[in-house]
């Protein structure tokens, strides 16, 4: 009986079989340096396209390291066609929007600015380093890409075909979530702390493709809002049916 | 038009039309010293019974003061009869699920260890002032006791008659969740993060009042576990049907 290696690494690599995948400096210093991993020792790898496989460590060294991958453990696994997207709260909350939804099952994560967003600027590089070390905690074989922060009502002007968007409105509380049981790929919208502007909300609901959704009676934080907006729809309409 | 108070405050008092409430000495702090308001300044009182009251400063001191009830603007509502018992976990993970359990809706929350509980000492009053707070900040008129860290083997020993328990397990991966819809109480079990032993799997499984439920196919933290499962029983069987 073979053992899943307990660390996980996403590298942008090919992997197949027999496939050598060269660390970065960061990479070798996490597996050598921080988790004092010799050579012979494994891990698991994966690249979000070709499933997980077991590696085993040939060579290490404090600037770098070379790992062969030997048979794949798992296959790929892709989340539903679903982007969730939120307006930045503080640091520690946007993190964990970030990190839970990795761990839900998003396709792509966008975080917006709405009239009464807080938080002008984010740091992308540092949230895509945050997605990705979720999805090596979680056992996902992919790690959402983290866009730079969109306008909301440019990206509603440039509007995807057939995408549908669940929102989520304070101002509907009581009112039944009733979402279309439809194929088409999907996106979650989170509103900002002080909630959506009257412009906002009334151009949200006005679009064909938008569908209001209350999370109950109580007021949300934006963290928790985001948490159980994707538990509702995974459960209506993704993976966790 | 009145307009509602900023300022939402839990006090352990009767509340109700003219009735004056004398403030403890971290409650004068707060609100004189820390939000600097004087008297006059309005302030909104709830006590987990009597709905929430609009108050009125009418006397400020740096170790006291008093605040004169007005007319009261909300009802007291409840959250359902559902406790929450989970895992405690690293400080601030445990932290989130006792605020986000308040947002959500628990009437009760219970730190349980189990056998791969790996913290065995918690801050009750801690805890509890954070689900104070949580419920100052969200808007809610009632904060759930938080109690002492309980063995799992005996409170389910000691189960009290009819309340029905829905445990997460990750076993179940992939199985739907059927919950009976039953007017009875619930409790939701969150495992902990190195999951149930086989021997507490057995029992639960066994129990006739228990339903395992899965969370999606992927690996869950505990405290994404917990805002999940409350969000999948509130909108199956709670108050955001």
């Amino acid at each position: 009986m073979t053992v899943t290696p307990k660390i996980r690494l996403f590298v942008e690599h090919p992997l197949a079989e027999e496939q050598q995948v060269t660390l970065s400096r960061e990479q070798a210093h996490y597996l050598f340096g921080v988790m004092r991993l010799t050579t012979g020792a494994q891990v698991a790898l994966f690249n979000g396209q070709d499933g997980e496989y077991r590696a085993e460590v040939v060579e290490a060294g404090k600037r770098g390291g070379t790992l062969v991958c030997r048979d794949r453990i798992a296959p790929q696994s892709m989340p539903p066609d679903l982007w969730l997207m939120f307006a930045p709260i503080k640091k520690a909350r946007t993190d964990f929007i970030v990190e839970k939804s990795v761990e839900l099952g998003a396709r792509r994560i966008l975080p917006i600015q709405t009239e009464f967003t807080n938080s002008e600027r984010i740091r992308q590089d540092r949230l895509q380093a945050h997605a990705t070390e979720a999805a090596e905690q979680c056992g996902a074989t992919f790690v959402p890409e983290v866009t730079e922060l969109h306008r909301l009502d440019r990206l509603l002007a440039d509007w995807p075909e057939g995408r549908q968007l669940m929102f989520c409105d304070e101002a509907q509380a009581g009112a039944h979530a009733r979402l279309p049981d439809t194929d088409a790929p999907w996106a979650i919208l989170i509103g900002p702390e002080g909630g959506f502007s009257d412009a906002e909300r009334a151009r949200l609901h006005a679009l064909p493709y938008a569908h209001a959704v209350a999370l109950g009676p109580r007021i949300l934080r934006a963290d928790t809002a985001a948490v159980a907006a994707l538990t509702l729809w995974q459960t209506t309409l993704g993976d966790w049916r």
